[in-house]
């Protein structure tokens, strides 16, 4: 009986949002893990950033995301951002009916797996601020070392587009990461989804020997365990993305090639006003 | 009759909204030059910043913005932020009651006006691609060349509040603006009302023989203008400043007063919610 519910659910696809194009590198190493899932996917990207917003506001446009994904009855679903992630998990699993994976505590997890040193994080002036990283860590190692720096430019440089061997792309980098550069760290985790395409650039400054963690790979190894424990994996077939974003479904298909490392299919628009009808706090 | 109508209105405030912040240094030139005037403002930080937007969303945002000033019978609305105004302005003017000042068209002319070189435009991504610039001189004088450049990352610099003597900064703005330096411009305009903020670091790349023209004070000699020659400005008394903002108003009135050049006062929040309740198009 318990077998039969899961295997219907099987089936139904996984849920996930943003605030804007960088989930979609969390989709990417989904799709590479599970590649006979079904994923929704919503970009709020009307309303992006969320990572210079206030934690109430974050939470509500976060809550109305949920709200928006739930209509597709998902077996599960993924916080792929990780300013929504450390300000409004609580109310996301309060809110939503089932399991909810977020980037933040898998993205600790990794790293303190990966080196038994002090673990740099690196984020979004709103994650950064909310200190999720650290609370994650000391939940799971309290003795280990965090320290962390914002990194306001980084979104937007990696929106702009640059060539990868732009020089105001190294020396921004260098900028903010001078100073952890010295610590010595054993792991940096690159707390906001849009970094693993800097990833090249932060090396270079960080040096072989810091492990760089991306959170959505972790999340993305954290849904495949959860859903092969519960028997709710999709296990054959071919699987599929659907695209929504509060945005121009045009540019989102344009700029989202990028994250997702392939092309995102059909891209559809749902209006902000219609998740601002959601009544979610 | 006309004139005790006009007198009447006299006393109604000004509306002037803006995606964020980047409007009060706007505001700050128009209670420089008309002390007397009543001002209602309204910054949309939940939402900000517009310039990465499409036209259609920006349109609806504006629309919305809009549409709350008008509960204030405002004698007359500015449309201080430059991607609005290039987005909006006709859809703005057919939704308002009394007249719209944009910052585009003004700032187009006192370029005009100060030189008779070649204008350079610097903005966001939308008001570029938008080429709402390259239209207003060309109305108001089609002979004259203009060159534009998109600068993404000079807002969030501006946002990020480093000190001014920071070198990312420097090294940014003259990635931006080396091949404009290059051209002997006779004048460049700040399309963004972030910018002003920048003007010490814009100067120092372009040279001493290029006029830096302000939008933002532009429209406000406009207002003024406009005000005066339908009798319609506040002649005498204390002028007032009551400002709102979609997202917290803590830090609204913390950031805020490095754009206005003085304490904001009392901020208020309306939600997103009720902006979008506002059906606009």
């Amino acid at each position: 009986m318990m077998q039969d519910v899961a295997a219907a659910k099987a089936d139904r696809p996984i849920g996930v949002f943003d605030s804007g194009l960088g989930g979609l590198t969390v989709v990417r190493e989904l799709m590479e893990a599970m590649p006979a899932e079904h994923i929704v996917y919503l970009g709020d990207s009307a309303r992006v950033p969320y990572g210079t917003k206030s934690p109430d506001t974050i939470r509500r446009f976060a809550l109305q995301d949920l709200a928006f994904l739930l209509r597709f009855e998902p077996k599960l679903v993924v916080v792929a951002c990780n300013t929504a992630s450390s300000a409004a998990l609580e109310q996301l699993r309060a809110a939503c009916p089932v399991e909810v994976v977020d980037v933040v505590r898998p993205g600790a997890a990794a790293a303190l797996a990966a080196s038994g040193g002090t673990i740099g994080v690196i984020g979004t002036e709103a994650t950064i601020a909310m200190k999720a990283y650290e609370r994650a860590v000391a939940e799971l190692d309290g003795g280990r070392a965090v320290v962390t720096k914002c990194c306001p430019l980084l979104v937007p440089i990696v929106e702009e587009g640059r060539e990868d061997d732009d020089p105001i792309i190294l020396k921004v980098v260098y900028d903010y990461l001078a100073d952890m550069q010295r610590l010595r760290l054993g792991a940096m985790v690159l707390g906001c989804t849009h970094y693993p395409l800097l990833q090249g650039h932060i090396a270079k400054v960080m040096g072989p020997s810091v492990a760089l963690i991306s959170s959505g790979a972790a999340a993305a190894a954290e849904v495949q365990r959860r859903l092969t424990s519960t028997g709710m994996a999709r296990a054959a077939g071919e699987g599929s993305l659907r695209c929504f974003t509060t945005d121009s479904p045009e540019r989102f298909a344009r700029l989202g090639r990028r994250f997702a490392g392939r092309s995102v299919g059909e891209v559809k628009r749902v209006g902000t006003d219609e998740l601002e009808s959601y009544k979610v706090m």
